[in-house]
């Protein structure tokens, strides 16, 4: 498999000086053994500080001709090794500053989406555009497991120190992870171990009927609650450094609390309570909803349903209970607004969600730099601090069995930035980008990049769904245009286009009341029209074709611009990628195939998008483009 | 497995006769066997005439208290006596003249498209609705075959004489049943046999390739010509009455000529002068077009495609070459006109392909009676006449392992009325109801079965894709509504609505000529708005939604109606059957629980057509009634 951004000329610098290592324990090793053995003293020094320091914290600096690693933790001893990694030969050329360095996250998480069985529909790794599971192979551990060492290796240089190893839809063989098939998952933390990661487990709310033989899963049941405790002792008897449990509870039909009669506080308390003696956290994923809605009931929304669920019960989760929260409240799109639950539970520890597997950004055949949308969205009000006094930060991973782990070689980058957002939210994406690039293709290749990332998820945003609104994705699989493929479906997802108009009224005054989740200002600012931001337009009014945005364009005709606009931005993403004299030819070709797959792809959401608004409205294209 | 039309009462009033059955081979003795063991003389003779007469006939009548059948061989023999059997009682009651009964159609022929192994998306049955196979079973023969002889007594009560074992598709193992798993298909035969039924089978034309290591499927190669002669010889040395291969080439992803640079007449005539020694025929289907459109591109019109690909080759056929024609020129909607190619090619043996399984009409969760639609579609011009004069019908099965063969127990009636219009067209299809009726539930219940059934299938396309435009299923499963489902997609199935008209123009004059393909007077019928029946219009025309219909009411009006009407119709046919007291209650609470999805579908397609249009018509409903 590809190197990604670990390829052997990025270690060429430090690898060239003489290093010390010191210090003990795994992280220490795993250091020294990147070093090769090394003498007393040396032209940079690696140690663990007795002094100590923020948890996974190191100082790095140069003086008198020494450059100096000294590390709080074993952790912070390899986050610091792949600093000095990443400063390539500056590390070495002359004297800089010593310097604190520490995360903002706490918890710099992913979860892989990865099934044990094969998935009749989902496949192996749900939502996976990259092969099948580097951890799972048709219901049994994968044989190769140096693999996952190298993931481990590659995603601890972007800063990860956490992996839930398992879908959160959790069936079959999967449920049984956490008892009898616990071996694998051992197996697994003794690959992510000696790169400070620890593992994490998705369960099954009903575990205690499907493997404990119990009557129910009544959270307050006393013997479910002693089924757990021996359960989650037993795991860290096993795996003593194990992260804990991630649950998907009464959502899109995973079994939950409601069952019986209880609220996702029990829930979530119940799996708390069992990891708490273990140091254990367990995720709950806010993503309740009511995914069998009747279209025709304009009053139900599913954009509400996080917060009505979860903001009553801030302040009864016990304080090993890690809401997990996706950053917008539908599902991962291109463009939503920031969830209001991330603004509404002061009392609660949340981690915020992100998705790396671009279920709905082009499906690691587009190229979509995440980075910049993750900023984004970490910059808004109070998001990065949120999840800094929180747990931190949470993503699913596009990694599988791909040659280049992530199918599309640029798909690497969005899984480096969220490590590098994580690590520190305030990061410029283009300066992650830089270091991506230049760990990755060696020095040179920055403009091209840029050329093609920049601003790629706001070209992707600009030829799919317009405005905020949404979906418009082709249902079951979500690749490629199909304006009216949710419209009347369960799921919640609607744009409600008529001859007149498009968008979702979440107003107070006339709408769902969605707006009224927001704390001042953001209730005013969503509801008031002139003060909406265009790009969130239709996620929260429902306006006449031909109203007039801020940008002085109307509705339609923005619609027809920026899908012009966006599918000859990724023509022109494609040109600057052929100049790119890029020495992988086999990576080279890999890319570009799917710049065309991607203009193709543009082209489809361009003109169906058009051509679905044209037969609509009836307004003609301002400039006289051709529309089907 | 429930008794369908054969079950024991059906042959109370026979068996309290004195029965003679005189005769030998196959079908005398499966005679003999349903009456037990007779004497010399009796009340009724069933003998095999040494005079003859056509084939498959026979005269029945009854004179001096003896009712007789006189066979002109072992099929009209056991036609002859299900005849006896429908007749019940009037059989024995009083005299009745005798009168020749022989088949309008040479060959009544059921198409399974059954897969061998179970294919990842379609299932064990493609478009099947009933269950698992009853010939196949992951990958093998099905262990109880029994249930086959059981099938084949069933269908020859109805008339059938030959059915094709597996799917048009042809992939996998399903390819070695030609050869070294023919066993398999000896088997079925054997099975087939004793009721007068000829075993086909589908096979692909890639066969030379894959099963006889040659280079090329090329018709016009001598290796190829040899291969297909050895191998048909094979299957007549192991099975003498085989009736022959059945053949989707170059369609929907299937092998083909074309791939060689020939056309479908090299094709079909290869594989016709394999059979032609042994007496097989070749059903070459005529479902050719191309299913990667551009939705774009206006002038490509998947109605055309076979009419352009197949009349031009119209007398190049060998004469055991059957072109196996659908009723309509797309692909089994509710409503299409009848395709040109059955009026297009007099100098060639066609067959005419009705679908007995409900992809879309229902899947057999509706109750749609189809009788009444093939009645209507044989009447029109010479359909019914150009099928007898070439080689008949044939339909696709809707036969699976579910206990009532059918799914839903009133799909039984399509199957048998299928089999009773094949061999007479001209058969009423409510006395066929009548006929089903009386036997499956013995006297008494035809009032119920005709307020639920005789009217189902115009009620099913009221609530769904209104005045002949079709589609408008969700993509893939192909049950419940999508407007846009297809609309943008590469399968040539649209509809154009905008927000001024809907329908797709295919007349000479402005739009793909489709209607110039019909001779006269049906391309100026179908051409003029004045002209083209109201059931047909969207299929012909594009029209504004206030188009006045023939009926007075305009187009948006028409969709209005009848979705609600529609609707209304469903919940009367449900009250109806709730209000009927049948004895078997399994069946009564069946067929109950699958009305409530009837009720519940058709409310779904009423809600999601209407609002549809509404929303991009803008027109009010005149009677005020709520849409969405």
């Amino acid at each position: 498999m590809n190197d990604a951004w670990l390829p052997e000329p990025a270690f060429a610098a430090v690898r060239a000086q003489r290093c010390v290592v010191r210090g003990d324990g795994p992280l220490a090793a795993t250091v020294r053994a990147e070093l090769g053995p090394g003498g007393d003293s040396g032209d940079v020094v690696f140690e663990i500080d007795p002094a100590g320091g923020p948890a996974e914290s190191y100082v790095v600096g140069r003086s008198g001709g020494v450059t100096t690693v000294r590390a709080a933790d074993g952790s912070g001893l390899l986050y610091g090794f792949f600093d000095v990694v990443r400063r390539g030969e500056a590390a070495f050329a002359a004297d800089f500053p010593h310097v604190r360095h520490q995360p903002v996250m706490r918890r710099r998480m992913l979860d892989h989406w990865d099934n044990v069985d094969v998935h009749p529909v989902m496949g192996q790794v749900e939502r996976g555009y990259a092969g099948g599971s580097i951890f799972w192979r048709a219901g049994k551990l994968h044989d190769d497991l140096d693999r996952v060492s190298r993931y481990a290796r590659l995603i601890a240089a972007a800063g990860i120190n956490a992996v839930a190893v398992n879908n959160v839809n959790v069936s079959g063989a999967a449920v049984r992870l956490l008892t009898d098939r616990l071996g694998d998952v051992a197996a697994l933390a003794d690959r992510f171990r000696p790169y400070g990661i620890r593992t994490h487990l998705s369960v099954s709310f009903a575990s205690p009927v499907i493997l404990g033989g119990l009557a129910t899963a009544d959270p307050l049941d006393p013997d479910v609650v002693a089924w757990w405790a021996e359960t989650a002792a037993a795991v860290y008897e096993r795996i003593p450094d194990f992260g804990g449990f991630v649950v998907k509870a009464d959502s899109e039909g995973q079994p939950g609390p409601f069952r019986y009669g209880r609220d996702h506080a029990d829930g979530a308390n119940l799996l708390a309570g069992a990891l708490a003696p273990h140091g254990g956290v367990v995720h709950w994923r806010a993503f309740v909803y009511n995914h069998r809605q009747d279209w025709r009931d304009r009053a139900t929304d599913r954009a509400r349903a996080a917060h009505d669920h979860f903001a009553p019960l801030d302040g009864r989760f016990r304080d090993n209970v890690v809401l997990q929260v996706k950053y917008g409240p539908i599902d991962f799109q291109a463009r939503e607004p920031v969830s209001p639950v991330i603004l509404a539970m002061p009392s609660t520890r949340l981690a915020v969600e992100f998705q790396v597997t671009q279920e709905y950004t082009g499906q690691q055949k587009h190229a979509c730099y995440l980075g910049a949308q993750w900023s984004e969205l970490l910059a808004w009000d109070r998001v990065a601090e949120v999840a800094a006094a929180g747990d931190g930060l949470v993503a699913v991973s596009n990694v599988g069995d791909d040659d280049y782990w992530t199918g599309h070689p640029l798909a690497q980058a969005n899984l480096y930035a969220f490590g590098r957002l994580a690590w520190n939210p305030s990061t410029d994406p283009a300066a992650i980008l830089d270091e991506w690039a230049d760990l990755t293709f060696g020095p040179g290749f920055r403009e091209p990049i840029h050329e093609i990332l920049d601003d790629s998820w706001r070209v992707y945003e600009s030829y799919t769904a317009p405005l905020g609104v949404g979906f418009m994705v082709r249902p079951h699989h979500h690749y490629g245009p199909d304006v009216d493929g949710y419209e009347y479906t369960p799921w919640g997802t609607y744009h409600f286009a008529d001859r007149d108009g498009v968008g979702v009224d979440r107003t107070r005054g006339t709408g769902t009341g969605f707006t009224g989740q927001y704390p001042k200002p953001w209730q005013d600012v969503y509801d008031d029209l002139a003060t909406c931001p265009d790009e969130l337009l239709l996620f929260f009014h429902h306006v006449p074709y031909d109203h007039v945005l801020k940008s002085g364009v109307t509705v339609i005709q923005h619609i027809y611009d920026s899908h012009f606009a966006g599918a000859e931005s990724v023509e022109r993403m494609r040109a600057a990628w052929r100049r790119a004299a890029l020495p992988d030819a086999a990576l080279h070709r890999r890319v570009a195939d799917l710049l065309d797959e991607q203009v193709r792809s543009a082209v489809e959401w361009r003109d169906q998008v058009n051509t679905y608004f044209h037969r609509k409205s009836g307004f003609p294209d301002a400039q006289g483009r051709r529309i089907h």
